[in-house]
């Protein structure tokens, strides 16, 4: 089966989560410099997670790049991987609300799911291309898998531990990523 | 004519509609693991549409798969059933303000006429390509055509039957499907 | 220049139209047929603008089908066609909050205005092929044309024949249609 | 690497945001011809904010047209052109409660930084493919980059000029472009 349409719909998923968190926010009611102020800390979470979306449709493209061998069992990962990235817009929404213990915990939660499932998606990929390579990549995975763990279990007791985790592993993606 | 727009346009229509489901469903009020506990019965009935989806996109481009001729009637059928689908995100959310006869028995005759207008277009197409495989599809289409009956009957008296209905299809899709 | 990432673009801006409409709906208060039933008109302007759309992006694929070279006048013709088409969903809700005079007129100047648009992309685009096909589809622009005019015209004193005007027009380009 | 799924991923971002736009605005309330005359300045911000994504997204067609070698670099410059991008409707939405100082100058920041990161996007792109074409554009970047910082320093004693500049760039693309 060709991966073409896959492809597209992923592309379509990702570039509509992409766009519509910056939908779910408020414009500032006071048409003044304060208000603009009032909205930063949501800009700053709309950044982290337009920076989490764009590695994962990065990765995401990076994976399918001459590998176009797909089947049943790619298809329904692929659809695994989507549904965890398609409640992102809800909990960054949330987190909004207050970074309490809850939101920060479910946040980070989604976190790991989103990376678990890609990395199964990873596999099922390498399986039906019967290939082994991308190596690096799943260092980063692990590397990243560990750290939401530990923003988990900080948003108890330590949330600023928590918010450190979550805006570290982008910057750590984006440093460490050696495309050509 | 070249079934290579449809597809785009398909993908498309379903990437948005797969993906603003989620939309629709407001934050928890309360930042505490009561306010995500409330909205867990809202965020199942999301995977259960999000499930169903899924699977009609898997459908659409296995049935395209392989077979690019189209015409006027296919472009239209195609319509049609992308009109049922565009209805699921609206009876998704009446279905969330209760379990009651009228949103149960809404939802299942949405699922009803998206699995007629499937399988119309899967004859469409079928006929415009002069082909006749895909046998397997059709037992399932009218299996579940059958429990989609089974299930708004039973809205007005067993609200818990329409469910497991509703709940049986896509697990049956999901187990039964063969894809290579 | 090649058409593709035209097509690509206003098969994605058509997409979304034809889905966001049903969003701006909101569900039933009540959980009741009684429920339903206040919201079937609203549906039913749902399908009249889903038609319309619908058979705009049929008629779109058609127009790009085998004319493949386009210009910049055809990239900015395209552009305004898609403008004319992204207030459908606007002027849809406002009809919604009552068939008065302002808002029925108001819904037939878009009709007019994406005609007219659509004509005008087609005359810019059999000019970069240096074209002259399709003329069976000129006829049917100017009647809809001539129509959407009476609709306009009427809505200011007998609203019925206005939505007459409106719900006419796509039915007969969904009968005369001779796609092959 | 290839450029067709960034243009796919592109192409679907920009659709949403152009798109997107026309559903922040409510329908007018009233139902006469005094409450359509009430929406005409949001609408004439509307078909500003329109032009502004129409030309950059025929710019960003223009620029991948020949030119298919991406490489990390054109990525992420991609996704940060795209995140300014998906700040307008944000800031039109604003800019809707008043023309004042705040939103003003917020608006035309947001112009800038979508300018100079298109600038930034065709430098990387003209990079990865070594090539140096496409002068014209650089000369009509700057003049837009100017005018922007005179818009947005003019949002503090002088409205009129600040909404002047960021309409006349819009207007300057499309009579000065020479497409073919």
């Amino acid at each position: 089966m060709e991966s073409s349409r896959l492809e597209a719909f992923s592309d379509g998923v990702l570039a509509i989560i992409i766009t519509i968190m910056v939908l779910e926010f408020d414009a500032p009611e006071e048409t003044t410099f304060t208000g603009l102020i009032a909205v930063l800390p949501v800009m700053l979470g709309y950044l982290v997670s337009f920076l989490y979306i764009g590695s994962y449709w990065n990765n995401h493209q990076h994976l399918f790049q001459g590998m176009k061998k797909v089947n049943g069992k790619v298809l329904w990962a692929n659809l695994n991987f989507l549904f965890w990235l398609s409640l992102f817009p809800f909990f960054t929404k949330w987190l909004e609300g207050g970074t309490e213990a809850a939101p920060l915990a479910a946040y980070g939660v989604i976190l790991l799911m989103c990376a678990v499932s890609s990395s199964y998606l990873r596999l099922c990929v390498m399986q039906a291309n019967k290939t082994e390579k991308q190596e690096g990549k799943k260092l980063k995975a692990i590397i990243s898998i560990v750290i939401y763990i530990v923003g988990v279990a900080s948003s108890f007791s330590f949330p600023v531990i928590a918010i450190l985790c979550y805006m570290f592993v982008p910057i750590m993606w984006l440093t460490l990523s050696h495309d050509k």
